[in-house]
């Protein structure tokens, strides 16, 4: 497939600003597993974006920073309360039970998005021995479904979360987007909102790997170096993962290429507007659009263009657009997709 | 520092070859998680080198190639023998036991090598409720202490597990520089010798990150995609990993390098012993050199120079040469040494 | 509070007879461990009652008998289908997932049972690495609501598992009552309906303390004794839980009490009826009453007697009857309930 | 076997005093779970005992308190230093790192107590996040050797344990026959020698089953419940477990069984010593005799008395005396290895 796919933000490559910071980095000997002027200067750059609080510990991989944050902030008899469709609920194969030994407690939701008044009901049992102890919410901005929490919608939760002795996480790895989308600093919707501890990914905007766990709490990054090297998540030259933050948070360069992509989705949900045989399903508010598509076109439009069904009875694609999607892209898209639908 | 370190290894960085790779590979969209050509194509690199059956899974580092082969092979209740300095039982932060949940049994040694006799005393206990059950040994090749099993001695140990019902797991973080020690093809000391189970490192020998699982019995890797992505070990943009790996594979590109540094190694060593007051400890046969300093030198040196004590009581010092070593710094570091030597 | 409760059936006491026969095998020494004759001659029972291919261990208690059936039966991997109602999900602070490192997936239901309709909407990840893989199915028989299932519904839930490659478990601590309620030997709605794995009780039927965990496929036994002895349940003087086990087991003993708590449920039910301001809300199948009561006795009831509500905020209590509830016990509960409703 | 065994302690039956209160104890119905006044009691008992600072929480058996007392103690990535003969590291099936996902460090003995040197020498990876960060020190007293600490060097252990951030542990599973044998009252050598939680145990000396957790700082206990829950040690007819306890501790009931059983063993080591073939291993401090016997009479006698070989290899042996245990036994298991010697 020479195409650019819309399966998912991390079928595209490595930006060039980002892979040009790893040939920088590539100089001769450096200390390894952390201890080097690149990630004390990539420390720096992420206590400028969420305040001097902020405690950062780089990981592998997305599913690796949200389990180490929720192994940071739990003990094996809490629980863990998420929304439904949260990527830690369904998409981690179960690493973060099997990791903190928690339960995760679920919250139905048709937009992405949990209310403090779903999470609610998941406290009755608190006090008592026989049931699992809530310790922790987990929400994702954007959402799996694309959509952006306002500021205050975050804050509510972490008021009512500090409010009934829990934390507040979140799952940012796509939060470049969310900040492109609300148009604002990644502080204000953190750290300002009462957020406590972040997942904080660009794989999917531009880098080649390495995610960040953010502590905004002193408490949570004491202990935090030996919970990731246990957890097999200490990489050895990790001047390569810093230097690629750096260029990442440098110049506006994560939420240059956020707003681009998140404006091809909104280029595309335009087109798909025009086509009546297809319905938007979601607000789109990031980089994602979801749309109930003609069953009869569905097998031939995945055979030439590869992406994901979310939900596969009713034909609900995700499609996602990346950091390199252009307009281009866009049209011969939905020039397929219009081609098909007229041959049905 | 502007110098190379003896330090370790890893404070290299990438080799020009490895890094041409992944700049190849950032060529617009590719499916993730691994489903790619870059995949398919390392994968039969690796059945080339360790024959048809070989199994491979790529996973982000050393560590996690380690614990995910333990966890392949084990139930919570099984035990796994050692060495008393192998890096899975030192140096790894307990991952294995908080991943696996077996106990580590371990095998006193002096040159890094542990022997069927030794071995053989912990397995009293086996088909008693009340003892740990062993299920597999892991050796490292080379050794932790540079030292490098011959086939027959790896060949002895896998006959020993074979009819004692255990696997034989081989920690090669550094199998390129045993394989440039021995002058050898991997397969005749791994796969041929009865090895079972294989951790296949690059990024100590010019990689910038990512590590094999190589699986010689296709019972262990039925299952191994799950285990893989519950230990968070499952790279999104695989591609890159796979890359390098493939660089790695071709032209002798891993055996060049490494036979460089073992080279470099037996220069240091050579230089070294014109140093009366200073003693290797250990046969030199991969790219490490132990040795005794005077401890009047040894503050002065560690300011000029970054490296460990292996030995922190004796002095005992541990020297990795690199990929990127070469003669000069050798000459520089072995002529520091001396004139901190002439100064006591 | 000298008044027998309908809280739980496990707030009653010994049964005289499984009393003595603790006092019967308290005879100078045996060998710990479960090597011992009782032991034995427990397990020749449990073959007599569940078949030969039976294998019983014994545990400490029902959560320990849940959570080691479920090890024995998954890789951490795995997930586990299971009533949103579960024991195993409910009311055993999350022990089946920080054991078994394993997900558990819920099934909605209004009377405790549920549906292969529902078990088959967990299924749709099964192959994919992203997601955990369903093994085992469990169910509680009688369930969590007093009802009992047939054993056409086991052995259609089992058919379903096995064509999925799944197993299926009961959770079966009150298992004496459900036999009672169908009038039928335990074999025939477990092993002889596709049963695979079951935990056994009669702490709530009568004996002091003590669950079996019965193995009903040869593979699942292998290594079971090691799960246990790690589990932290093995217990050295076994001989008093295996003398409870053959004396619960003989004579119909076993049924005997359950039937009885079984009929007290129903007297209880009758005259609950008589009441118009009280609703039954739940079959009463075994020895469990739900229903409905006035909020405004709710408190005054709960001081003269103890017990807990099912569903706190529409005041649904459960009234659970035991082996030692008699007709007295009933009318003077039933009397002081109409008093408090009289007095509203 | 009709003969009294001197294989274990924990072969004998139930003392008549204890067996007399769990039937005391058996009167109607009792809220489950430890919500009784049994357990209430108890809980007053063992602060009489350890310290108004004590706070109880009943198990099920010495490897459940053992591994619950490190759990309250330690994250996954701290390791618990022990004797290299610890039960903990040796008979309970890797239980240990199993549930707490820490690593043991072992001190090697020949009399079954660690040294401060020895522990010391485990604390140099300290701070740094390779290694394992040690977090408590466990020791038995007595010690699986049958040998006794003086307060004086429990106090030792626990002032180093404390200067260095590290807790200390005490396997108390025969606590009892220690206060025997230094004739001191528990707190003395526990709470005010320094240690911070206790494994109490009372099954090798009369009990029936069930084991308690003393903990002696109150941040360890706060969260304790959910632990012992989750670890599945719970029991519902908890008041059975406490009534035991009651007993155990009451008119001075598990010292006046220790003694004896102390009192036997030396009577034991006494009629050994006559032996000139035999020769004591160990200081006979408590209720155990380790002997080196004869080879050639090690079958048969172990033919006529069930008992464990110690160290096969050299034919030590391990014998224990027991509540029960007396002058006769005494006399004719002496006589007995007489006349198999006579007949080498």
């Amino acid at each position: 497939m020479n195409r650019k796919s819309f399966a998912s933000d991390n079928n595209s490559g490595i930006h060039p600003v980002i892979l040009a910071a790893i040939e920088d980095a590539n100089t001769s000997h450096t200390i390894a597993y952390g201890d080097d002027v690149f990630t004390r200067t990539a420390e720096q750059k992420f206590k400028q974006h969420f305040g001097n609080a902020a405690e950062v510990f780089f990981v592998f991989n997305g599913t690796a920073a949200n389990v180490l944050c929720l192994q940071a902030a739990t003990k094996p008899y809490n629980a863990i309360i998420c929304s439904e469709l949260a990527h830690i609920n369904v998409d981690e194969c179960g690493a973060p039970e099997r990791f903190t030994g928690c339960k995760l407690l679920t919250c139905p939701t048709t937009d992405g998005k949990i209310t403090v008044n779903e999470i609610a009901k998941h406290l009755h049992g608190t006090g008592s021995q026989h049931h699992v102890q809530p310790k922790i919410i987990s929400i994702s901005q954007p959402t799996e479904l694309g959509t952006v929490y306002s500021p205050d919608e975050i804050n509510n939760i972490a008021q009512f979360a500090h409010a009934n002795n829990l934390l507040l996480h979140v799952d940012g790895a796509r939060l470049a987007n969310a900040a492109a989308a609300l148009n604002m600093e990644f502080k204000k919707f953190t750290a300002d909102a009462g957020v406590d501890i972040l997942s904080f990914g660009g794989t999917k905007n531009g880098m080649m790997y390495g995610e960040a766990v953010v502590l905004l709490k002193p408490e949570l990054s004491e202990n935090f170096m030996y919970i990731r090297k246990q957890a097999m998540q200490l990489a050895s030259k990790m001047r390569f993962v810093s230097a690629q933050f750096i260029a990442y948070l440098n110049n506006n360069q994560c939420i240059k290429t956020a707003c681009h992509s998140n404006k091809m989705a909104k280029l595309l949900e335009a087109k798909i507007k025009e086509i009546k045989q297809i319905k938007i399903t979601q607000k789109v508010e990031s980089n994602a659009v979801f749309a109930l598509i003609p069953p009869k076109i569905c097998n031939d439009l995945q055979k030439e263009y590869f992406f994901y069904l979310w939900d596969e009875k009713n034909c609900e694609a995700r499609w996602m657009c990346s950091f390199d999607t252009n307009e281009d892209d866009i049209n011969t898209f939905v020039e397929t997709i219009k081609k098909l639908i007229k041959n049905i």
